[in-house]
């Protein structure tokens, strides 16, 4: 799927800025691309861009109206369909990241089959993938991998990818799960893919490419996550990668959603070299990624001292102290990336 | 789902006896479910069961249509629409192993809507699972993993229940692909899982149970094939087995479908219980499964030998030679197992 920009951002009626937190993503990462906001009465979440109608956002251009909420359960509440329907018949195509399938609103999917526009549901897929074959194709390639769920590994990959773009390369950020998809305007929810179709779909996500080339490949999960861990290792198979960073979170305790602990940063090396090696023999890490916003910046340069000391790779917080580490050892282990910003092309 | 039976066994008119591979392999091991088959002009299989009209084998008691045939694209041939609908007006349900869903065939969609028949697609999962947890549950758990694809994974598992269930023990037999379901009358297609419930489905499918209860898991694919690796950890993370066997097919050269050498049976040993101590921290291997049918007795013997001596684990062909040492071993790791046929309960 190609979702059609700019996007106008839908907000409805959310109860706080944490049900904007998708919307909150693409602005984050792609504020051009957002060109307004569009939210009902009562909503409490604020993108911080200008609150348009769907006839100014007409106006302006937009051509996609972006559902980026988060609410429980997964549904599009009924009070939401007409500024929908409105967007519709106006020309915009419509997307969502909602467990709910848009077309399940009969108002919504019969203005979409008369007005011809497109309805994107991200977390479903209807592609349809080959199995995963396993054959080294050109191009490199980098994945995010984690000691647990949401450790940062969406943010590491596209800050990666803005600071490669820098530095003059040909990055690209390849989207695995919902917010990612809306961020890049293409790729597939991993997790939503039939078990079958895991390694071949991320061989289509992140495909052959020029031997110059770059995809910064969000993860998923982890291997040691008791939930997830086959969606990573389908993942980790078809991402074949060259080189991967490994994302923490050091005030976690144990993994998101179980009771188990999270495993060592050194654990997940071993285990993602042990597996990685199947696709790609060449696989090695070149950093870890922290996040540490619950430290103090003393506590925090302390933790990835220690990291970095005890792994010997470079580490840092992508957020708050750049990615630039990380892209230097890049550069010293493999020859086309080039060490610091503005160097030879 | 749970399909009625007795079992009329449908073949259609495939054109050879690989056709009919999925019926075979229920009348294999469930010889006393299947009242009988049923063969269009031109059917090139035969199960070596009597021949039945839909008349006969509802006198007979039949409660299941099967379409237990294999073929190019899995398509349900618009001439066999009759005699199914046949059987639903006649009162049967019908189940399928076809990649085509029965309710997309019109006519059978409205018999069974018609008559309040069930029509079950064993490909296909309905069923909604919870994500994995993770959590130790009681009863106790074997699962067969492979060094590949296809190398007897489901007739070890069901030969350690049949012969478990001869010494005296409460077995079962865990199904997780299409033929094992048919076999089970339960279960589902782990691969038709979407892939964030991977393991939940596994935890569905093997449930808490006594402390002396053996589930015996039916394995999928290998934790070494690119293709379906993502797979076989989600399923041994969801079984949390406290035993595995490794099966093993050695006149292979490459894995099946993709260019890879096949892993050594150390390698799936030390992978699987490196990976599998993380919801189980007690697994162990009890045993290797070969399929020898590519060699004459003595070669056949020599191999078995060698794998013995070189992982100290009793190696058996579970259909040249019965499971037996397999079990013996079972009983030596576990309290609760039994060595001997006929030993006190």
């Amino acid at each position: 799927m190609e979702i059609p920009r700019p996007y106008l951002m839908f907000l409805g009626d959310v109860p706080d800025q944490l049900g904007a937190k998708t919307a909150q993503g693409i602005v984050d990462w792609r504020r051009d691309w957002c060109l307004g906001q569009l939210r009902l009465p009562g909503c409490k979440a604020d993108l911080g861009i200008p609150d348009l109608t769907i006839a100014q956002a007409l106006a302006g251009g937009a051509r996609t109206l972006l559902v980026g909420v988060v609410n429980a359960g997964g549904v599009l509440p009924d009070h939401w369909t007409g500024v929908i329907v409105q967007a519709i018949e106006g020309g915009m195509d419509v997307a969502s990241g909602l467990h709910a399938r848009l077309e399940e609103n009969r108002a919504i999917a019969e203005a979409a089959r008369r007005h011809g526009r497109s309805l994107f549901n991200v977390r479903h897929s209807d592609q349809s993938f080959a199995t995963g074959k396993g054959t080294r194709r050109p191009g490199r390639r980098l994945l995010t991998v984690g000691t647990d769920c949401s450790v940062g590994k969406k943010y590491t990959a596209l800050a990666l990818e803005r600071e490669m773009r820098a530095r003059g390369y040909d990055a690209e950020f390849r989207a695995t799960g919902q917010t990612g998809v809306f961020i890049s305007g293409r790729g597939v929810a991993i997790d939503a893919v039939v078990a079958d179709f895991i390694s071949g779909a991320v061989e289509w996500i992140a495909p052959a490419a020029g031997p110059d080339h770059w995809d910064l490949i969000e993860g998923q999960g982890s291997l040691f996550h008791p939930s997830f861990a086959g969606v990573s290792l389908g993942l980790l198979h078809g991402a074949q990668p060259d080189a991967f960073v490994v994302c923490h979170e050091p005030s976690r305790t144990s993994m998101r959603g179980v009771a188990h602990p999270l495993p060592s940063i050194a654990e997940v090396i071993e285990l993602t070299v042990r597996c990685g090696r199947l696709t790609n023999p060449d696989i090695r890490p070149v950093g870890i990624a922290m996040n540490t916003q619950a430290y103090g910046e003393t506590e925090a340069r302390a933790l990835l001292d220690a990291a970095q000391t005890a792994h010997g790779l470079p580490a840092t917080d992508p957020i708050r102290f750049g990615v630039g580490p990380i892209l230097d050892r890049l550069a010293a282990e493999f020859h086309d990336v080039k060490s610091a910003p503005g160097g030879s092309v």
